[in-house]
């Protein structure tokens, strides 16, 4: 079955290229207020779900534990540009849990926002901290210090830190993460791939909190505060999403995750939404990516 | 109408994104061998024909008047990465037309190749020069100057130059190019979107000459031989585009355009191949960008 264009790329009189995708918007109770394409197709949601990957995180008690900031917080929910003051947060969550950047597992890349690249071209190289990942991967590290296990493999679908993230997912969306939906991210943590519609549910549920348990509410709460807070720190300068919340305040969540997909909870008006392009292009799925 | 999925990216068990597109393939003839999707469509070549852009260049004597080398002809036909020998050859062919970096209306771009353009950060900034069409660009300044026009204006769908560029393409590629077809291209020339099937008759005439007049086929074939012979200086540093004709030698001419253009020649055989992903993804087209 072929999904509807959603996008057109224009080029003077012509349209040059087309984007198509699925679009989802539940309600907390998982009723599809709004749905475009095979809504019930499974998706890799990537980096999109960065905060409910940070929902153990705070739940647990390990970020009060070490004393976690807002910003840091919002870190753990990035894709952040890597620029100087997001590699500097995740220097510090580190820090806090007695870890430095040799225990980050995400890999190394350059940042994602090319001046901050071509700057630090100018002065060093780039490291795991530039990584858009780092936060997520210190909260994880986080987690597994407050755990008392092992933090050498934190990144593995076995481990108990992986183990507590597929559980809090599975709670979000409904849906059952098994093995045969399980793949590796760009990262090097477990993805899971969710019907979209499941993944809109799951954002209706994050911006409400409505059917969690009253410590999970609590810890979605915290955490979509600390983003919409400190929105830069969710992306970085000129970034879709840290534009978009800072325009809307607490009343928007968004995120972004790779190959097309997009995410947002509308706590206000009780819904979750959840886009995925086919082709993965995020200048569909999104606005454009900073130069 | 919905073209059809020519490729699948698949992560772990599931496929996770999808391009779709359609493929022409033709004799010198115009007769179709192979086709896939809406071949009668029109589309923006954009950068896949910069050969054909490059034909007055030669056949109006402008290259020899001005001494170019293969390896300057080749840049001529260019999407360059930007890369060290690719600027000094583009200043050289400035040079030889009397002019210099400041005669170019191309825009600045930073290097396409991350490595370059991160070294290019150490030292200085980017330039016209790091423009990847900065070569064809001066191929049309050499052709003003033989020509004897302005240079200033070299850019515009007017001037001489890309009223010239235009007919040729015509002969090429049989299809009317008007006005309402017109747009213009990221680095701030013309471009005309072409029926895919006509881009593929077009670059089947390339390869083998067949149905152009002999002074005509001569800068066809002397272009194919430069860019064949100096592949990097077509492309650059682990670029597709490069490895093929490193590859294929004399054999095969390819050339990639922006928003999910490729086409090719392929002399022996006789055929001329345009592919155009909807979505316009590259890595769909092509094998995968540098990084």
């Amino acid at each position: 079955m072929s999904n509807p264009v959603l996008v057109e790329v224009t080029r003077g009189p012509l349209v040059e290229s087309r984007h198509r995708g699925a679009v989802s918007v539940s309600d907390a109770e998982g009723r599809s207020v709004f749905a475009v394409g095979d809504v019930a197709a499974r998706v890799f949601p990537r980096s999109a779900i960065k905060a409910l990957q940070a929902i153990a995180l705070v739940e647990s008690g390990a970020a009060d534990r070490y004393g976690f900031s807002d910003e840091e917080l919002a870190l753990a929910c990035a894709s952040h540009s890597g620029e100087p003051a997001h590699v500097a947060g995740v220097e510090r969550m580190l820090a806090k849990s007695g870890l430095d950047a040799s225990a980050l597992r995400c890999g190394v890349h350059w940042p994602i926002s090319q001046s901050a690249a071509y700057a630090l071209a100018r002065t060093g190289e780039a490291s795991a901290l530039h990584n858009n990942c780092s936060g997520k991967h210190a909260g994880f590290l986080c987690l597994a210090c407050a755990m008392g296990v092992d933090t050498a493999d934190y990144f593995r679908p076995e481990h108990p830190v992986q183990r507590q993230v597929r559980a809090v997912l599975e709670d979000f969306t409904g849906a059952a993460l098994g093995q045969e939906v399980c793949a590796i991210d760009g990262c090097s943590v477990p993805t899971w791939a969710v019907p979209l519609q499941n993944l809109a549910h799951g954002f209706a549920k994050f911006g409400t909190g409505r059917g969690l348990s009253s410590s999970r509410a609590a810890a979605a709460a915290r955490l979509r505060q600390a983003c919409t807070s400190n929105p830069w720190f969710v992306a970085g300068t000129e970034r879709f999403c840290t534009q978009i919340m800072q325009l809307f305040g607490a009343g928007v969540f968004v995120k972004t995750g790779a190959e097309g997909v997009y995410c947002a909870a509308l706590p206000q008006q009780g819904l979750g939404i959840a886009i995925k392009c086919d082709d993965g292009a995020a200048r569909a799925a999104q606005g454009s990516w900073p130069r």
